[in-house]
């Protein structure tokens, strides 16, 4: 399927030809049955897995290219498949086609005087474009989840995993064919040029409804400031753990290490912890000590420092850093009112976690920060589509439009009202 | 409130301050409480009407700058302002004063298997930007509008209505003053300048969230193809009538001129007739005669003209001409299969209505068309959101993001979770 592109084909009239058939195939795969489509991703996780040794083969020429070319070894780990990790991505289709398929249900009904019979129920939101860095398993969540949720997906991979992505989305083509489905509802961009990548970002001439960037820093705040298409995604992961003067000091301690530490590279990981200065004097020292044992590096405000003679000063910098590191940012603060003030001013909208037993402080946590997700009593770390129960999700946005929060097979759907009458004409 | 824009700032700066003071105010009124939005729309409604001398003498100046620059009738009618318009407009804010509020709505919620309780609640958008024509009411109805949902808003008129738009909004303000709430939630844009447009579309500094424009096809068309936000509008409303041979005739003969002719200038006025070819014979002489006696000029293809002799012969350009006038253009089509091919082709993707018995064309129609919204055996003209007892809304949205098809309080919010949880870290 890698097609070479000929001297005489720009890569914009590549482009606008992927969005034309995007669009093309679009119509048929928002009114197809569901069992087809659950049909299409049971064919796909069996061919991904009869086709393991054709997998493994593309995805060590990427290797070879990328050690060649001097990738860095976290890179290589992300880019290297083998058995158990094709074994995964089949799971993952497997549990994508488990389910619910959201095109068609009734999200609302209600009835009028006159007799009218309004619903709102989900439609497809047409043609999804993924662009995404060398993780070849992005291929096969993106298109199995674009496909549950009745979407055509334009998936746009790291040129450094091009021959894995390939070879995947060569065994999800076969399950689109084997179940009756148009080829286009899913397409692989077949050059590595960047031109690509901007082509896309203009709207592909109205056959591109959204982009969802799935990668780092630069690849996300390129797609936020250029593209002229909503886009789902968050920049950052900015989440920040506030322990209140009436929070369980034991239930305390677990959680800051878990929303730390439990992986620091995630978007939900804790990047500051606040503490409400009335219970300092008692409760920071057992909080720093449990995270500098974890293998934490502390660095805290001048207050901080004064009680915990390991931790290093904070610059200003820090309080706006995702480290995605085991570091963490640990300021005093005037209890929730400070930590509302600071979270307001510092957060990245994503996540924010609040102990207290004082459910006064809860509500007022709950009510006055305005970030996607806010939790009481539990880690930041549970900023996860899985762990809310929409079985699997293609990111987290940050936007208040549309999609806030996981974005799973629900979030890439729209809406439309069907209205059924006996007659009804408006006076 | 209309300053004079001093030499020394700039449009842009002018602008960028009330991005920043409507940001301002979004916090405090994001968490006002339902009773304080609902105490100053109603106190709005009362300065409306206690100031309509004022609002009366601001509208004569417009009328007579509208008049000497040579305004069209029906412009200057929009503009006019008497006792009765202005009794609507004090009504109109006690209408949105009476709705249910929007924002802390818990819109869904469940348990997850390890404790955790999950809300997902309605927020408002927090800046909402209204770029409107010479219509002085808009400058009401959008500012309560925008409060019920506890956004705050920034209204840029059109400049022959400023200085009756200012009146009003000297009312609104005295609402806000006397229930509490940050004078800067409503603000309107005091310069005329067009370059205040331009500064809107590209985001205010991060500190617009959506654009909403009010007004003819050239403002939308502007504003969609320029803003570096979202936007919630409908270009246009080329809306469909399908009568099908299963339809009942009696039904589709009062549909068609309800549809068509109730009122021709609004976005739900239908513009295409299309009728099944197998009941053309007996059906559509009388469905035409109707919308004739109405007084409405038949366009129509060569199948039409032939059976019936008044009508005009349709060309290529009527299927995709919104005339907003008493013109409707009629083509015959193969069944179920040819409507939804037309519409899909030619729609605007607002509202399509189908008169039909056969409920396997019905479900056809409510599947196959992708538009925000469908109607059955009904009128096209019930698309309003008053019609879908929302109340009010600020329009019709046509894009497939956030909010489609009657934009109301509801669909002026976004949503965050809220989690609970006793103590959970993740595994």
């Amino acid at each position: 399927m890698l097609r070479r592109v000929d001297a005489e084909q720009s890569v914009a009239e590549l482009m606008a030809d992927i969005g034309r058939k995007a669009r093309a195939a679009a119509q048929p795969l928002s009114i197809a049955p569901p069992d087809q489509k659950t049909a299409a991703l049971l064919a796909m996780a069996d061919a991904i897995d009869r086709r393991s040794a054709e997998i493994l083969t593309a995805n060590k020429r990427d290797m070879a290219n990328g050690l060649e070319a001097g990738m860095a070894a976290s890179l290589l780990d992300r880019l290297k498949l083998d058995d158990k990790r094709i074994a995964g991505i089949s799971e993952s289709i497997r549990t994508i086609a488990e389910l619910k398929d959201p095109v068609g249900d009734i999200i609302a009904e209600w009835d009028r005087p006159n007799g009218l019979h309004i619903e709102r129920v989900r439609t497809p939101l047409g043609v999804i474009g993924v662009i995404y860095e060398s993780r070849p398993n992005v291929t096969a969540d993106a298109g199995a989840l674009c496909l549950k949720s009745g979407n055509a997906v334009i998936l746009r991979g790291g040129s450094d995993s091009i021959h894995s992505s390939n070879a995947i989305c060569e065994a999800l083509l076969e399950g689109l064919e084997v179940s009756g489905l148009p080829k286009d509802a899913i397409q692989l961009v077949p050059t590595t040029d960047r031109a690509a990548v901007g082509e896309m970002l203009k709207g592909l001439g109205g056959n591109l409804d959204v982009i969802i960037p799935r990668g780092g820093k630069s690849l996300v705040a390129r797609v936020q400031s250029e593209a002229r298409v909503p886009v789902f995604a968050h920049l950052e992961g900015l989440c920040h753990l506030y322990i209140d003067a009436s929070a369980d000091l034991a239930m305390a301690r677990k959680i800051a290490v878990n929303a730390k530490m439990r992986r620091t590279g995630v978007c939900g990981s804790a990047e500051t912890l606040l503490v409400d200065r009335l219970i300092a004097p008692s409760h920071l020292v057992p909080l720093l000590e449990d995270l500098r044992a974890a293998g934490c590096e502390i660095r805290g405000d001048s207050a901080v420092t004064e009680l915990f003679a390991d931790a290093k000063r904070a610059t200003d910098e820090d309080w706006s850093t995702e480290y995605l590191d085991a570091i963490i940012s640990v300021k005093l603060v005037d209890g929730i009112g400070g930590a509302i003030g600071h979270i307001n001013h510092y957060s990245s909208h994503h996540t924010e976690a609040v102990i207290a037993e004082d459910l006064h402080v809860v509500e007022r946590f709950f009510n006055e920060i305005d970030s996607a997700i806010l939790l009481h009593n539990a880690s930041t770390q549970f900023a996860d589509g899985g762990e809310f129960g929409m079985g699997a999700e293609i990111g987290i946005a940050t936007g208040k439009m549309h999609a806030r929060g996981p974005v799973g097979v629900e979030q890439l759907t729209s809406f439309k009202y069907r209205v059924r009458g006996n007659g009804q004409t408006r006076p």
